[in-house]
Formats: structure tokens, sequence, C-alpha cells
């Protein structure tokens, strides 16, 4: 399997300018996420304080920022990682393909989700919640399952979902109208809770309960608490010192998930920055490791 | 006199995102530099890593960063900062014109002078060393100065000195041609120590030495440890944290002074994140102050 030197994860500011100054600084890069950035940029209104493009809209500075990924020829591997795994001197990842990726080190650029975890989720994490439809899919043959959509693309998560289970319910968090096959019911309620005894039996609605298998939460990002094994995590943020480095070594963060102002210069600042220390630590690694052949 | 609510000295590209976020909070802002942004942006050769401005030369970059300054309405006051006193609840700062400003908060942004102070430069200033000729020349009337101008700018400053002193020598750290009366004696020579008894008395170079009354060692920016009375600082840097908060209530710092890697995202970043800091001090300071009046 190739090992990349830098596996970068989320696709907004943060990532982006981590995965252009690695790649500057020719390191072997693997970018996880979006094409299109990510939806916070898409979505951003009127954005004045970013140095050097004034009065952007959010589409101008998804648009100055893709096309500056372009130029430098830097590919974003459109899979979301959903777990992360430190092994010593290389970190494992599983995608939603389910596809394994390994990289010396990882760049976490994944945001913050405003959302707050539900209450049963972190508790019944593989007894009944998944955060990928297409790793755990084939487990839910003839039974019933849940999916909360954080955003449209996660339709097509349920649609695999819908090739296994007998029923699969499908709750949008978005207004946009849905574009799912007749099989999967709609329900246009807010979740509140996950229930079971051991493993999970019911999602709760602000109006309803539903007897379920499983429910798969599928938001834009995993939260840092439940993606990597081991990271020492402050709520939704990720503590790190001014290198950007996390308490793992070879794991770095950066943006907005590293804490507040939730800003895109920021963002891309500390991307910088994350990128050249994990530089930095490769370096460090490749010597210790000839120091302990010699 | 007017208080401003927030001083920030430098324009490179931390003093300018601090700027740009500060007066998007409404905070009356004074920003001490140059309408050029700094001699780093103008000679930077290609800048690969400024997401967002791929491919960007030192003039494109400037270019940017003026044309958003001017979007925005906010004035750069071209005047060197020299001295930087804490009040308490608010900074005296003195220019090189000899003007006195005063604000409740200060941003350093000065950038890193690459040159260390001089052997005898620390040791005697204030005693034949001096950072301003403006503030300075009536006391050299009859005696004899030297003038070290790291840039073509400091030319003015050794002219203004002659008009007091008897015998100026000017010793420029630049290449290009120097631009002054026959009564000022251009030496081309590199500065290499300053000594005396208990005032200064001479100059030493590479290849002479010269008695004078008095140095002016003329930087872009006057290094951090002797700009501010009490700030603590690490070699040429200033320790700040992650809000880029230093050891001085309603002192910030941000860009290349707070250490490595210096880039001008990082740079950028940072100079928003202690513009934002730096307003949440202004709350808190004013919260403060209502509550001991009640």
């Amino acid at each position: 399997m190739e090992r990349y030197d830098i596996a970068i994860i989320g696709t907004g500011p943060a990532g982006l300018s981590a995965a252009i100054t690695a790649k500057i600084r020719k390191k072997n890069v693997i970018l996880f996420g979006s094409k299109a950035s990510s939806v916070k940029v898409q979505k951003a209104h009127t954005v004045q304080n970013y140095l050097g493009l004034p009065n952007a809209s959010g589409a101008d500075l998804q648009q100055a920022f893709t096309a500056h990924l372009a130029a430098m020829e830097i590919a974003v591997t459109e899979e979301k990682i959903t777990t992360v795994y430190p092994m010593g001197d290389y970190f494992s990842m599983q995608s939603s393909n389910n596809t394994i990726y390994e990289a010396s080190a990882v760049i976490l650029a994944t945001g913050v989700t405003s959302a707050k975890a539900y209450p049963g989720e972190t508790e019944y994490l593989g007894r009944g919640v998944s955060y990928c439809a297409t790793c755990d899919a084939a487990l839910y043959r003839g039974k019933t399952a849940a999916v909360i959509g954080a955003n449209p693309d996660e339709e097509r998560e349920a649609e695999l979902l819908a090739q296994y289970a007998e029923k699969v319910y499908y709750l949008p968090l978005y207004a946009q109208e849905v574009n799912l096959p007749d099989t999967i019911e709609v329900i246009r309620e807010t979740p509140t809770a996950i229930e079971g005894g051991f493993k999970v039996n019911a999602l709760v609605t602000d109006k309803n309960r539903y007897e379920v298998d499983g429910v798969f939460v599928l938001r834009e990002s995993v939260a840092a608490e439940r993606l990597v094994t081991g990271l020492q995590t402050d709520g939704a943020h990720i503590p790190v010192d001014r290198s950007m480095a996390t308490n793992l070594a070879g794991c770095f963060a950066c943006g907005d998930v590293t804490g507040t102002p939730y800003q895109y210069i920021k963002a891309a600042g500390e991307g910088n920055v994350a990128a050249l220390s994990a530089a930095a630590y490769l370096y460090a690694l490749r010597r210790e490791k000839k120091g302990s052949e010699s």
C-alpha cells in the first residue's frame, strides 16, 4: 500500500492552505474533502477581512481557493475519513468508501460542526450508531435503519443502505427538497436522542419514536473526539500549541477545529503552519529511523 | 489628546490584517507604517502559498493588500514609533516625528529585523545611541554623529541631523546610490561595534574607527525588546499565546515578530486573531471601568 507523507482531512481554507504549503515542500500529499472546498465557504456571505481579497462573497473565495489548488495541480480525494488510527510511526485511515489509506503524518482540518452529539450517540457508537453507510450497510440486511443527513450528499448513502436494509428512514437536516426513491421514508422531524438497551433500538425525534436497529449520523465531518483514536479534545475543539501540534506525535490540526475565532484567514494561516510543522516532523522521523538503523 | 482604541504598529500582512479586522469591529484605529505595506512584501519573489492569490509576486501582494486597505478606507500614518510606554489602562507612544499618541490597546506587527543589535548598542541606548534623529537631533548641536541607515528613507533623517550637528557620517546598509548633500560624508563600510566610556565616543567598522558623540541606528523597525517598556521577549521574538496576547495586558503581537515560520499567510491569520483579541480586551476594560464607577 502506498504510504503518503501527509494526509490532510478537510478542504476548507485550513486544509487547502496546508495542502499548498506541503506541495511546495515537495511532500507526497493526499487531501480528503470536496473539490468545491467546504460548505461553510460556499455559503459564506460577504467576507471583508480575508487580506488581499476585499469584499469577497463565499463564491468568490471558493473560486479563488479552488483556482489556487488547480494551479498547483493538487487533487482532492472526495472521500470522507471516518476513523484515524495512530500506528506508531504512521497513521491508518478508513474512508466512507471502506478504503484504507496510510500516511506518516496527518493534518486535521475538519472544521467544527455546530451540532453536538445526540444523547446516546457516543454511547452506542459501534453498537448501532455508525458514521459510514458504505462501511456498515451490509450489517443491516433485512433490518431497519435511520439515516440523519446533514446535507444532500448523504442521500446517496441512504440509497446504498436501502439496497440492504428492509426499511430506511431518512431525516434531512436541511431545507432543500430530498431526491430519493419511494422505498425510503423521508421524515421531516428533528432527531433528539438515540435509545436502546445493549444495542440501539430507537431513534427519538421531537414528534415521534422510531424503532430501528441502527442510526447513521452523517455530518460533513466526524467530530474530532470520535475521528482519531487517543486524540485529546476539549469539547468540539482540539488543543494545539503554536506549531499546531496535537497530543499525538505526527498529528497536527488547523482551522476552526482548533478553536475560535472562526475566521477564514486565521484558518489559512494555521494550515500553512501545520504543513510546515508536519514537514519538520517527517524530517525528524526520517533522521530517527536512519539513526536506529545504523 | 485623542485616545485611539487600538494602535497597530507595522504595515506588513499582520498589521494590515489586524487593521482590517479592527475596522470591521468598528474600532477607532491608528495604523503606523508605510502606505506601500512593508519592504519585505515589496521585495518578495514569487509567493506560491498565500491561499487565494496563486503565484503572486511581491508587487502583486503589495497591490492586493494596499487595494484592500483603500477599499476599507483605512489610512496609514507614515511615522515610525520608537517607544511604547504601558500606562495602566492605556499606552503612550512616541513617534520619530516626536509626536505622542495614546491608545487603549496596542498590536505589535513590526516584523523581525535580521540584524542583531551591534555590540554596545543596547548598552549605550540613551547615552549616545538613538533610534530617532527627529527626536534627538537638537542634542547634537556642534557635535559629530554617525547615522546607520537600513534603507533610503533614512537619508532624510541624516539631512535633518546635519542641520544641527557639525559633522555627520552616513553608513548606508543598502546598495542603492545615496542622495545626500556634500556636507554629509557617506561611508561604505560595515558597522561592527559602538564604543565609549560612560557615553558613546566611537563607531567601529570593518575598516576604520570613527570618533563620534552619537550613533543613530535607523532600521525599518525598532527591535521589540527596545520598543516596549516591560515587554517580555525571547531573542528577536515576542512570546504570545494562541490569542496573540503578550505578557502585558492590552498589548498583542502578530506576524514574524511572534516567531517562525516567517510566512505571509501565517502573519495575516495572526493579525486577524490579534485584532479580535484586542477588541475583546477593550470590551472587558470598559466593563471593568463601569463596574468600578458604579
